[in-house]
């Protein structure tokens, strides 16, 4: 899709990876704490917290210094604009998150907007402007661990979910979404339904162990998996472990192991592509050794990247929940979903900029699907997006102060993104 | 191998099931509570409560009104001796406890200790003398509920334990055994070694469904299963459920579920007899959704009446476990006894004992084996024993303030007891 580029125009951006590593760690900071148990030093910048405002107002500084144009919408999501040689045709975008759960590290969500802004300070360093401008953005909440709702900044802003919706979400104190946004003065005044940009690009620490497994520091994502989350609650009838014959028994426990272990039959059968499952809670009372369980509990955690097999998947489990009196006559099942997403494919033309980025650059790629939700996937909806994912230490361990993605690949994924966003930026379609 | 019966003795004993009932209903007011769920009256008599003192007073004070010699042992058992017509030959016992577990019912242990006074009076009321002595007796700390060791006084009595071992057992709030008998007036100067009896039969409810499902009011009770209790203990890795490949997980919770499928697989194969086998404690850690569990903890009781054939499914067992790491390397497997007792055949001859009595009270009965412990798989060891079970209702419910039996079916067990204590007691062998 690239077209010719301008001769003056270079082919590949190189970006400072000690000045891309200083600001993430330098971010890290805000809101550091030291995890009791390891004594490694972890990350909690909860959405719309004190610590959160410390960052925001960090990133606005290094936007301002950068010469970008600040903007805050209302939903507190952050835009810093560079311009381009043709300033009313669409911009590019390079957005992520810097909102964070409350065990972080330095890497989830930073590194793709630390990572834009490197990319402008690179522009600028080697005086390259772009015919289209570039906006690097970070979205308020993706987390979703404070007010309930993940990517909410960006779903707000493609349109899936309405201002109202947002500001009226408590926190587990009661604190709304909305006082708490303009308690730390960040309701900005910019309007939150996006103009589609002309193409989105996020960089993202990919936390799962693929590329790290394969052997590659930076991958191409294809999309983000559907989920589907349901919490399977099983009454069967406590008896004592001594007295009661096996045919009178009502275990709940027995089959509560049963769908953990169906789950997994399902995904080895091959019957739903690339299906994932995942029992993740699991448990049964009264947790006597000597008294058969009267109540399971687990949860089931499906993911798919295609929606018609996910649906398949869903009908088998539900069959299969249906049929577990038949096989213990007494039992009652219940089934109550927790999240259902669907899947979002990415766009095919923005995978490709992504991958011959890399590939000119130097750098190996795979592709590779998302397991977890990101801001990309809402924007999807209204431009072309795709993502590309940087490598993590420890089996991609996030969420976790031992989350932990090298400088060099840090440097690699950013280079990446970069250049990517260079040409799509020079692209003369609207 | 009952003997003719003098002439002048009766065939069969009648007892005062008014009697009985109203005995057993004041016994459980000592240590009366209100159960705050159901608004049930409950009993909390655990051993060497004040509590416990109380009921172990009112039951001295009814069997000295019965004419008992009253003796108690350096356990605190108490033992009530009816003379015989040849006081130097060994008696025949009937015996079971009065203490209970914190959320207990009026029958559990009561029925035997009480019914065996009932057999005694209604042996006055007739004017009956017995060739041999009869003692009835209440055996201390049955529970194990206070000092963790069950059928604590029966198993000194008999020689399985020694008095040193249970003065040294402390309560979770550190309090002695040996301190608490003395406290509560309990420590005895009878030698806690129990001369044998001639026979030892004891009544107890069944604290099971079988008598109910099966129709019969009595039961003759051909022994206890062994017991074989493990704690599992699974060491997985964390994994997110949206980005680890199946093939990268391995997953602890899985790893359990399979372990109590095959555990059922294992009853279900009939390899292994009558072999019981519940997981009543089951649960995944850390116990999120999205969250592959890195540690999984199970208990496996197992239970069997025959000793070799418990050998070989507690072999297929740790080879199953054994298995695990084959199926998900990496995993890593713990397991831990907790407890393990052998099977205890009852007397062939006491159970025919007691079968003759019941038939010739018109009484139907049915053979079973008990799957709780009692005080008489300690005697059992030293002289020849049986038990008669009594019908619960409610599933046989037990260990629980809705523990019930009829008056009707209380009646027919003490006059099965009673009946076959008087033909034991004619016995004529040593």
């Amino acid at each position: 899709m690239t077209d010719l580029l301008p001769a003056r125009t270079p082919h590949t951006l190189t970006i400072d990876a000690d000045r891309l590593w200083a600001s993430l760690m330098q971010l890290a900071r805000v809101g550091a704490y030291t995890d009791a148990a390891t004594g490694l030093i972890g990350v909690d910048r909860q959405s719309l917290t004190d610590a959160d405002a410390e960052g925001r107002r960090l990133l606005i500084r290094w936007m301002d210094d950068a010469g970008l144009e600040v903007t805050v919408d209302e939903m507190g999501s952050i835009f810093g604009r560079r311009e381009g040689r043709e300033p009313d045709v669409a911009p590019v975008m390079a957005a992520s998150h810097v909102d964070s759960v409350a065990t972080a590290g330095a890497f989830d969500g930073c590194l793709g907007v630390l990572g834009g802004l490197e990319v402008v300070r690179s522009l600028d360093d080697a005086g390259i402007t772009t015919r289209r401008p570039l906006v690097v953005a970070a979205f308020t909440e993706e987390e979703g661990v404070r007010f309930g709702t993940d990517m909410l900044g960006s779903a707000v802003a493609a349109g899936r979910l309405t201002l109202e919706y947002a500001y009226d979400l408590v926190d587990s104190a009661g604190l709304r979404f909305g006082d708490e946004l303009v308690r730390i003065g960040f309701r900005g005044d910019r309007p939150v339904r996006l103009d589609p940009p002309h193409a989105y690009v996020e960089c993202h620490i990919e936390q799962g162990p693929v590329l790290a497994q394969q052997g590659f520091a930076v991958g191409v994502v294809t999309g983000v998996q559907a989920i589907s989350w349901q919490r399977v609650t099983i009454h069967g009838r406590a008896a004592h472990a001594g007295t009661t014959p096996t045919e009178l028994r009502v275990d709940a426990g027995l089959a509560a192991a049963q769908v953990v272990v169906h789950v997994r039959e399902m995904v080895d059968s091959g019957r739903y592509g690339r299906l994932r499952g995942t029992v993740g809670h699991l448990s049964a009372s009264p947790g006597l050794p000597s008294v058969v369980p009267d109540r399971a509990e687990l949860t089931v955690d499906l993911r798919n990247p295609d929606d018609a097999l996910m649906a398949a998947a869903e009908a088998d489990l539900a069959a299969f929940l249906d049929d577990l009196p038949e096989r213990q006559p007494g039992l009652r099942v219940e089934s109550t979903r927790m999240a259902k997403t669907s899947a979002v494919p990415f766009s095919v033309d923005v995978q490709g900029a992504i991958a011959s980025a890399a590939a000119d650059l130097g750098i190996p790629t795979m592709r590779l699907m998302s397991g977890a939700g990101h801001d990309a996937q809402e924007i999807a909806a209204i431009a072309p997006t795709a993502m590309v994912f940087v490598r993590g230490q420890y089996d991609g361990i996030s969420h976790n102060p031992r989350e932990y993605s090298t400088p060099e690949d840090c440097a690699a994924g950013i280079a990446v993104l970069g250049t990517t966003l260079l040409r799509l930026a020079e692209e003369a379609r609207a």
